[in-house]
């Protein structure tokens, strides 16, 4: 078949499950999604061997060691994607959630109710976890997927794929649900990103570029997500003893994340009592500094250029710059900001409130490691990424925010005057 | 100056706007929405002078009568612009509001917040009241906004923006809350569409091509509005002597309008009954029926085809189609729905929730015209359009759906584990 008939088949198909999924019952759902986390650990034997397809394929071309082990499956990494889909089995279903009533004084009553989006796109790169982790969270929210998975994955996500829909045919429910696109071909990802009659909402989850690709080329509507180049600014008024850890831990406890702190902002009233201390403690960690002049005054580091503010370097470097004022902090983190996660280190209430205020950002925190924006840590469950946008969602995005809404008006007999 | 250098220059001084507007406390809002009323009206005889420009430019090269006269400015016409600013300044202001308190058992105390979006772009076409309407919404819940109207509007919305800024630099407001783009070349347009840097939401408003071409070229979250291919759906079971009235007001209280009734679906065992009386009231307004051969047995009317069940009339013609069950009443209305407002008329309970499940669309009605899909008939105030995708805002968009939100997080030293 060809390229594009393909994809309108997989795009039609899409449309047809979407219609079974916003009616499913929430029981339905949960039973499914256990019964596809059994049916995965049950077909472990087959995944791994499908995946060794990949893992060979990827040794042959030379990939990195680092990208083979995201590849990779193992008995222990199926059982916690099967244990992902039981825990998304176990959050709230916000389908159906009335989430306003309107009663207006001609009588009509207008109701405004939690809707599936429809067909979800998901867009990503190597890892074959995100296959069954976008497939629980879309199921779950009554939504349809599409997943265009990295093509050095292809082997794993399919046979991943397979299970689950075998699973649910199995179950009686549709197994479009989840589709995944075969094709390796480039174009097929550039095709899909035009397939606005099908899909109602794109979601990249990968690098900059790959981000950055989905935005400038869909037509159909994007939720950016991932980028951070998150922020701490320690204040005039900071708990030194507090900014250490606190610094230490946004930086180093996981390197290539995104909520990682990559720039430090400095008071400079408190550069001297601090920087000393701090330096000692990511020497230890084996960060490297690049600071401005001031902080080169201080201590032993390589000079920051302005490409260094701009950076998300998901390494163990950090840029640090001196402020003379909260002003002068705020004005350079929304410079640089990628919107995604700031905090700041103060004990001054006054200034604290300033900065939640006026930085522009998904989070903005006081007192604490940036490293916390996450969808667990917010309690919201899982997640199926951290929006840098500001439309529809903002910050982590769990179920909730892969619904939409609906207005359902009731009358007798009403028309307009 | 270069057309790409006044964009960026537009551009920069909206985001510094941006961040003066959302710390602008409700009052200020308020006032300077009723100074800058006053300041439309007490600059009428400028605004009239100008607008004329427009006018006479619009009949030398032999503009449609309808569109002159909705390009025409009056006393009356500003009257009426100036009392909407003033509406805008009661109602309530979005921002700041708690959506959301998450206590962590760690400790962490997170809020949500409603914040405004940022820096909003409008492109829309001729109505030169659409400069002072965007302004008034934009302004009020925080953001700044950058117009791109009509090119045969340029006279009209310059001298309004004009007396706008003037009013608001008056107060001690960035007049930057509005700039409007003067260039009236093609290309500034396409420029626009990719300045995701410094605008945050593009809305069109005008036209399905308008629209489309928007949705198809701009980097920048778009909010897709207006195209409605509205039907109503006559069940089985519905009470005729509603039918008529509500299906006259739907088609023809106003014609050229998004929430206006394009098409009708019949259900075969109330055609007998329904379609003769119906014909003879929508003649005596001289609307135009086409119908499928089973509607052509009992009236005589134009044949419709698959293309008239597709197609937003906007005029004094309805398409009809006989179904022989609300399953396929449901599965057409999917089928040929622009997602916008859709209504049955029934009295069996169980047929009117499942088409308020199971109809895909910002609005569904039971027993109701469409034409009530609007802003102030919901009750929220002015609105800046009626959205028809999923994403971020869906229906009547007043001033909540021109915000955002922001998480802020405290904490007392929290590092992540």
């Amino acid at each position: 078949m060809e390229q594009s008939d393909m994809l309108k088949q997989l795009g039609s198909k899409a449309v047809g499950a979407k219609y079974e999924l916003q009616i499913l019952d929430t029981d339905m759902k949960n039973k499914a999604l256990v019964e596809v986390a059994s049916a995965l650990v049950k077909e472990s034997a087959f995944l791994l061997e499908e995946n060794q397809k990949d893992i060979r394929a990827g040794e042959e071309k030379g990939m990195h060691a680092g990208l083979i082990d995201r590849l990779r499956l193992t008995p222990e990494r199926i059982a916690q994607m099967a244990e992902g889909l039981s825990q998304v089995s176990e959050l709230k279903d916000p389908i159906g959630e009335l989430m306003e009533v309107i009663e207006r004084p001609n009588g009509l009553h207008i109701e405004k109710r939690r809707v599936p989006i429809g067909v979800i796109g998901i867009i990503y790169e190597s890892r074959p976890n995100v296959t069954a982790d976008a497939f629980a969270l879309c199921f779950k929210s009554g939504n349809a997927v599409i997943l265009k998975g990295g093509s050095d994955a292809i082997h794993s996500n399919k046979a991943i794929t397979g299970v689950i829909r075998e699973a649910l045919a199995g179950m009686g429910i549709t197994p479009d649900a989840i589709q995944l696109i075969t094709s390796t071909d480039r174009s097929v990802t550039q095709e899909f990103m035009r397939m606005k009659e099908y899909v109602d909402l794109l979601i990249p989850r990968g690098g900059a570029g790959l981000i950055k690709s989905v935005v400038e080329n869909s037509i159909i509507p994007v939720i950016e997500t991932g980028t951070g180049n998150c922020h701490i600014y320690v204040d005039e008024w900071a708990d030194l003893k507090q900014a250490v850890p606190i610094i230490v831990n946004a930086k180093t406890q996981r390197i290539g994340v995104c909520n990682a702190c990559e720039s430090l902002v400095i008071h400079e009233a408190v550069k001297e009592q601090l920087l000393p201390a701090l330096a000692e403690a990511l020497k230890q960690h084996n960060v490297e500094i690049r600071g401005d002049e001031q902080i080169r005054q201080i201590i032993d580091c390589v000079p920051a250029t302005e490409a260094d503010y701009g950076t998300e370097y998901l390494d163990y470097i950090i840029s640090m710059k001196t402020v003379s004022s909260i002003d002068e902090a705020i004005a350079h983190i929304n410079k640089y900001s990628t919107r995604h996660s700031e905090a700041i280190l103060t004990t001054n209430e006054e200034n604290a409130q300033k900065f939640l205020n006026e930085v522009d950002a998904a989070c903005v925190y006081v007192n604490a490691s940036t490293r916390f924006t996450d969808g667990f840590e917010f309690g919201l469950g899982a997640e199926i990424g951290i929006s840098t946008q500001k439309l529809h969602a903002r910050g982590p995005m769990g179920l909730k925010e892969l619904t939409s809404y609906k207005y359902m008006i009731k009358g007798k007999g009403h028309v307009r005057k």
